[in-house]
């Protein structure tokens, strides 16, 4: 008879379930994990270390029974009904003062629900969005948990041990209140499918563009994450257009389709920032490229009735528009993340989060799929400026996209020449450029709304509405 | 005691709703017109021409039953609740037969919701989207209902003799099943947004970018409504811009305040075409410069700090870059058309609508906001094929716009350069770019994903799902 009272305990054992728990079982935690499937159970037990105390089981009353009061456990359970239907199963066996954490990537609005439906029984209800994929889970993600501020105290023992570390400083802390957790996560997801399309514009460019073979695109990546935009993406293009296909013996990458699948994290963070009224047009467009993606018979009948690409250029001129390209990524990185933050920013005030910009950049540093070194002058940017409405207007941020500009504007040049389509660079450019705009044309607009459907307009030089007989 | 039996019945007498009423009145029904301000009720009487059966009330009772069975009335009040709220109000007097149509812009799922209830009881219900503005709505405006085909002939002698005519054919027709007309008309909507950012953009770079006058500005606009790109946004351009100021003296347009409203079909249009997967990016981009432009103390800040346009250009090379502008626009607003057709087809296949798309181009070639010289041509695209995937793959516009893509490169290339942004523009010429691209990169972003998060990937070489232990 196995009297344990295990510290945490984990729905769902799936990959990244089981390697989470066995990272805080590594901590020094005695972990609990519940799965229906006993395979998933007995991997658990199995994949331990002998002598710790790991538990896997399949009977929900038994796993609730073994934790700690009040206890603590988490979700992990493809979003949706399943965590409906999980939280459904176990609620008859918990009691008041409980915290259940979802740590899957629910969408924001049914995590608020769910807070609220589960107060009402007492127990804290936690949307945490952890980053980092299966290897992050075992050995240091980066966690972002919103909920109850002082329920949190409570489980920061547990996962300030296992987060990522950067310079000793762990990639979690309490972000906001209600669905905060979730919220920060979808847009993390969101910045990622921007920077995803432009390394995936970049790598296109130099290699359709440029004609660089399959070592050189390789040994460019490598090379780049030795620059100014390391990061996790550009590391693990390096190794993936490493990596040789057994089959054909040629890099895996080139006989892998390029029909882009999507899980819709992306599609709610561009959603729901223009319900907000936040431009995130590099966010957007990387959404837009991935459906566009799936028209694959259209696009190979359209390239032969509209034509290709032109010419490739040679070999000297190659470097010099190879660093072009990394100011070029390095640029629209930034202002990716510029957008990503301003839609955070004003999430927090619509929805009442109070969420603090600097520490979502710390603990963006490490540990997540869009950790990047840059992230550490944006969290400079914000520890200087936490009010900072937008990040292009923090000076240090600001002289770097001023100074690399001008290689944007080539790289936009040569591309839109070659017909090799980079949208996510042109939209990263254009945001800029739109932002710098003292005065827009949208005053124009405003007389067209005016002209057909008189819908008024506001003037620069008093105050009130107006309406025009205009023809 | 006014005995008159009533053809059409109109609740909600605002401007819209009194102008289409007198334009019905006009062409020989007898109508009838509810509203609960009296002023409004009275002001549609005292418009009409004396003699003509044209009666307006207060009363809902009264109202109903001045109307010949079936009835057929419409509502034109603002969408959302008013219009639950005005079904309400008259349910207890309508009767099994009844033709109900919401004539506003009403969220194309509320309407669904509509037909179900009020089936129910043996009512019709029609979502019919009118474009047209005010004057539009008197003398002939665009109209897309959509509901039951054979209840839609009761009303199409009344709808053909209002609705704008172009050689001689009505912009009307029965579009499909449900929420169609609705459907259509929010897509009517966004490439409307589309158009309206591609115009302000070559206005801005007209301005901004080749110094040109106002007077310039607006003869230009004149001249191009004699030309390939003749359209109503295109001719009532050219009216704004001659539009003086009484206040100041100078053009009024230039006292306008650049910061846009929207009352959110465009955001609608962009979240569905999300939903559905449709790349939409021109009307995205269009949503989201009518929110960049709210950021106006922002932008004032960033022109400050980030530094502005650079040089004018001189008179000579203004004509040919204005060609070149004219050719840019040309093009981008086909690219427009295109992906809002897609969504079309698209959401036709989602939501049983059975749309035709050669019927949808024939109704917005007169009245609409969005008509233009080139709808014929779209509309001839889809009667030689009218599964047409996308535009771009009709011989004839593709050659059209492989015509004018040397033009758009060079205008991206100029405005590049000089830091002006014509985010929709670039945004038209990537769609193209990407569409006709037999491969996309895209294949790096599932390994990304295939990488950090086991999401599987396809091959091009063999069926079924793979994963692959990247590192």
């Amino acid at each position: 008879m196995d009297n344990t009272q295990y510290d945490f305990g984990m729905v769902g054992l799936g990959v990244m379930g089981r390697n989470l728990l066995l990272n805080i079982a590594d901590h020094g935690f005695a972990v609990s994990g519940l799965d229906l499937d006993p395979v998933k159970a007995l991997a658990l037990e199995n994949e331990a270390d002998k002598g710790k105390p790991v538990k896997g089981t399949t009977n929900a009353e038994e796993f609730i029974q073994s934790l700690k009061l009040p206890r603590a456990l988490m979700l992990l359970v493809p979003a949706g009904k399943p965590v409906d239907s999980a939280i459904a199963s176990l609620l008859p066996y918990l009691a008041s003062g409980d915290i259940v954490i979802d740590g899957g990537n629910s969408y924001f609005p049914d995590t608020d629900r769910r807070v609220v439906a589960l107060a009402e029984k007492g127990i804290h209800f936690f949307g945490m969005g952890i980053s980092g994929g299966e290897k992050g889970a075992r050995f240091g993600p980066s966690m972002m948990p919103g909920g109850d501020r002082q329920a949190y105290e409570r489980l920061r023992p547990i996962f300030e041990a296992v987060a990522a570390k950067v310079n000793g400083e762990p990639c979690v802390t309490f972000l906001g209140n209600g669905s905060a957790g979730n919220y920060v996560k979808m847009v993390h997801n969101g910045i990622e499918y921007g920077i995803m399309q432009l390394i995936a514009e970049i790598y296109d460019f130099m290699k359709r563009g440029l004609g660089l073979s399959d070592g050189a695109l390789q040994q460019v990546f490598a090379d780049w994450n030795q620059t100014e935009v390391q990061s996790f993406l550009i590391e693990i293009t390096g190794e993936i257009l490493k990596k040789l296909d057994e089959v054909t013996g040629q890099p895996l990458v080139n006989v892998i389709s390029d029909r882009a699948r999507q899980k819709g994290t992306g599609k709610w963070t561009s959603q729901n920032a223009m319900d907000l009224q936040v431009p995130l047009p590099t966010v957007d467009m990387a959404v837009t490229m991935r459906d566009l993606s799936a028209y694959k018979d259209e696009r190979v009948l359209a390239a032969q009735q509209l034509g290709g690409i032109t010419a490739n250029n040679s070999g000297t001129e190659a470097t010099e528009i190879i660093n072009q390209l990394r100011s070029a990524f390095y640029f629209a990185m930034l202002v990716t993340y510029a957008q990503g933050f301003v839609q955070l920013r004003t999430a927090s005030k619509a929805y009442n989060y109070e969420l603090e910009m600097q520490e979502v950049a710390k603990i963006w540093r490490g540990g997540c799929i869009i950790r990047a070194a840059c992230l550490e002058d944006i969290r400079q940017a914000f520890n200087t400026n936490s009010d900072l409405p937008n990040l292009l207007l923090d000076p240090n941020i600001g002289a770097a996209l001023t100074q690399h500009q001008a290689d944007v504007r080539a790289v936009v040049k040569l591309t839109v020449d070659k017909g090799i389509p980079m949208p996510a660079l042109l939209t990263s450019l254009s945001y800029f450029d739109a932002y710098r705009s003292a005065v827009l044309p949208t005053n124009l607009i405003q007389a067209q709304r005016d002209y057909f459907g008189a819908h008024t307009y506001e003037r620069i030089d008093q105050e009130g509405i107006f309406h025009t007989q205009w023809s």
